[in-house]
């Protein structure tokens, strides 16, 4: 027997085991399959792997390396293992000389440290969009610092992206210059599908505005569902704030953690995740999120392949065996009850010198710093806001300026056309006004607005100049904070 | 029968009547006397007079004066004709643009209106120290501006004042510059005194530091009693405030009054007043006010002549004959529930401005105002706290600064035995540097230290020209604000 008749005998018997394997993957992501609680082989289903990011540093934003680090946390007891775990941190917040327990880190009031274990693999100037989008193509070769660990993923692999921190209109934040644009994000999103490399990704995102990073952009058919914290016109929400109830223990001036993620990770520590489909949770966090359409909260919405929220959360997130038992029925046993307030994710910082002041013992250093602090934060948020409503009165004048800046453009479209007009002109204001900052990233979709009513660059660079006329020397000056586009 | 026989005849019941009267007075006066419910009548124990002002304005200040309206109609009630009250009040929280409920004050959250019927004798630029003295010394020749309601009162006469605003070491804030300062208010009492126009006055003073207004300053012997919301050393505090439970309704973004103005106030509203001594008031205010010792809360002072405070309340009150059956038993039916927290009286402005700021929608012009007046008012307090630290650096060097600008007097001794050098350097320091403003009455310790140690004017002029050297432009410069001595 040639070995052409040995694989034209085998041949049925490996159709039938691919058949098997595909047809075992497919029967696994039904909602309705019953599962036993013995833990199944995680290569059946392909290899999950996990990129978890947090864009800023400073203690007033602890909130969100705590958010990763409670995600990592998931994933960890779901049997993820550490090396298909990629995680971006800044890493300021465990050791900060404000942390009242120092090394640990918790995101919620009684919540326990989950700050223990989790990979330093891009931590601190590490933390760079370009390092995110070439962990995430599985690019070693551009990755620069950190741990050098990528996304190495395969065509039957599943990928979990997590992303949490401040944003604007079409923009995410970094702790590193420059931002993440959302058009350079999906670009990378097509990349790593036309080269293969998963079988489907889930996408969670936090952020102010994290709806207008895929509205409009994000594709069908690239088998990739995605959910943000807010619509493409609205804030997310900081949440356990000092103030809020619940709040934090009293010695945390600052927010434990953000709504949304919360939502959705509070729902993963409670549930057997083989039993709970990503659609099914997208509900739960969706309502809670919105905490009863009251003012402190916003709208989750969904993106791309919808039809990937029958799979279970197991598929991307693991499931711990510690919650074989706690099947998922409704909300009920999910849904904790809605906090009484949540911070707007801008006003977090201030919320933290305000604090901060407040306790500082009348003549301490600690009270001149915290209110140095409040007091320059405020005075740039002044600054850049009126710099921006300047800058629109020179070019459309007191009348029609407003209206300019002002405009949304229809469900379903993108911010704006041109990226590269609202990256030049980003920089055109950042170079005579100084950094948009956190704060300033609100007003992208402005500066984008001017991209789509046909200002020129050289207009853009007058008005701000004229917008401007001094130079910022403080902290927000560009001359130190560099660009953020 | 001649004129002079008939004044024989009737001498010696002349004299019974005058000796019942006396006897009368001082039998009321006597804490273990059993009354009976039906009203007396005033002229038997005197006429009562009472002086109230609210040293503030600004909607961030609501509480001043939503005291002193409360105590308006609790005298109101306690049968004081309008005719003996004088108040002070700058008359802007009312019809406010901000506030919630036009033309209605309240000073808890479920409290009624306390400003209807309010006499507006003092109101606006009217409401000033010489108009304050010129009333109190019944000088109705030397006021200036409102109702020319003076304390016209005779040698049997009870007056009581009280005051409620900002303060600082020996100093106590007004609407209007000048401020009024601890030695001049002593001086005008000692004069009051010497004029033999009462018989007993009793001071309620809710300030910062109010102790030190009265502390090594009031003697005995002027038949004066006092008692202050805070030590020399220590802040006095706001009360139902945002953030605090219990806090004002959702739509008032500021303190509904003060920790220690409302102990008196809701003390005397359930009482019957002839049943309740002042020393029995003292010790429930005290009470309420250390708010169980915690950080937010002041110790109650007394000084003067404390044996008055064996008088019943009503002696100056005069009593709600609603409340006749509520006699005095001890603090459990007097003491309300601790507030959970209370706000220093010097970050009650930050607080509004920070609860609008962030109530306000995103992009509006309130958001922007409130935001400015933030940033400005902290930005100010950065620049007058840096300042007078420089001021003690350039006159005592780096090293021995900090000692004598915070060096406390012994207690029984008043801040500064210069009260002229004060005001001297004062003027001086707000002539290079801007207005101390509400805040910066905090470091008049501070700037009286300087006095005590020697300091010339020429040297305090030169040091303060050394730490400002460019002069302040904004609205606190005291070309606009005047000066505050």
């Amino acid at each position: 027997m040639n070995r052409y008749a040995i694989l034209l005998l085998l041949a049925p018997l490996i159709v039938a085991v691919v058949h098997a394997r595909v047809t075992a993957n497919d029967f696994i992501r039904l909602p309705s399959e019953k599962h036993d609680s013995v833990a199944v082989d995680d290569d059946s289903v392909g290899t999950r792997w996990a990129v978890l990011l947090a864009g800023s540093n400073g203690y007033w934003n602890y909130r969100h390396q705590a958010d990763v680090c409670h995600a990592y946390q998931i994933l960890k007891k779901g049997g993820i293992k550490d090396e298909n775990i990629v995680v971006f941190m800044y890493d300021d917040i465990a050791n900060n000389e404000e942390n009242p327990r120092p090394g640990v880190i918790i995101n919620s009031p009684d919540g326990d440290d989950v700050y223990h274990g989790v990979p330093k693999d891009y931590t601190g100037e590490d933390v760079t969009v370009d390092n995110f989008f070439a962990v995430l193509l599985g690019n070693k070769s551009a990755v620069k610092g950190g741990s050098g660990k990528v996304v190495n993923s395969g065509p039957n692999d599943h990928i979990f992206v997590y992303y949490t921190d401040h944003g604007g209109p079409g923009v995410l934040g970094m702790p590193t210059n420059p931002y993440m644009y959302a058009n350079d994000l999906i670009e990378v999103l097509k990349k790593k599908h036309a080269s293969g490399t998963y079988k489907s990704l889930v996408f969670y995102l936090e952020a102010c505005e994290s709806g207008s990073i895929f509205e409009g952009l994000l594709p069908e058919g690239l088998n990739i569902y995605a959910t943000t914290a807010s619509g493409p016109n609205e804030n997310s929400w900081g949440t356990y704030c000092p103030g809020d109830y619940p709040s934090p223990p009293a010695e945390y001036d600052t927010c434990l953690g953000d709504l949304y993620s919360v939502a959705w990770m509070e729902d993963c520590d409670v549930h057997n995740l083989r039993t709970e489909t990503i659609r099914e949770q997208y509900h739960l966090v969706k309502e809670r999120t919105s905490n009863g359409n009251a003012y402190y909260g916003s709208h989750v919405m969904q993106y791309g392949d919808l039809q990937l929220s029958k799979d279970e959360v197991y598929m991307y997130l693991g499931t711990n065996p510690a919650n074989d038992n706690f099947t998922f029925v409704d909300s009920s046993n999910s849904l904790r009850s809605s906090p009484s307030k949540a911070v707007n994710q801008r006003d977090a910082d201030l919320l933290h010198f305000w604090h901060k002041y407040r306790k500082a013992p009348e003549g301490s250093a600690r009270k001149m710093e915290s209110g140095k602090q409040f007091a320059e934060a405020m005075a740039h948020r002044m600054h850049i806001d009126s710099s921006i409503k300047l800058v629109g009165k020179v070019l459309f004048g007191l009348q029609k300026s407003d209206e300019v800046l002002n405009a949304l453009r229809p469900a379903g479209q993108p911010l704006v056309d041109d990226w590269d007009c609202l990256k030049t002109f980003v920089r055109s204001f950042e170079t005579h006004c100084g950094s948009l900052s956190q704060y300033g990233m609100k007003h992208m979709r402005s500066i984008g607005n001017l991209c789509n009513a046909g200002i020129t660059t050289q207009q853009m660079l007058e008005a701000s100049s004229q917008a401007c006329p001094t130079f910022p020397s403080n902290s927000w000056s560009s001359l130190n904070n560099g660009f953020s586009s």
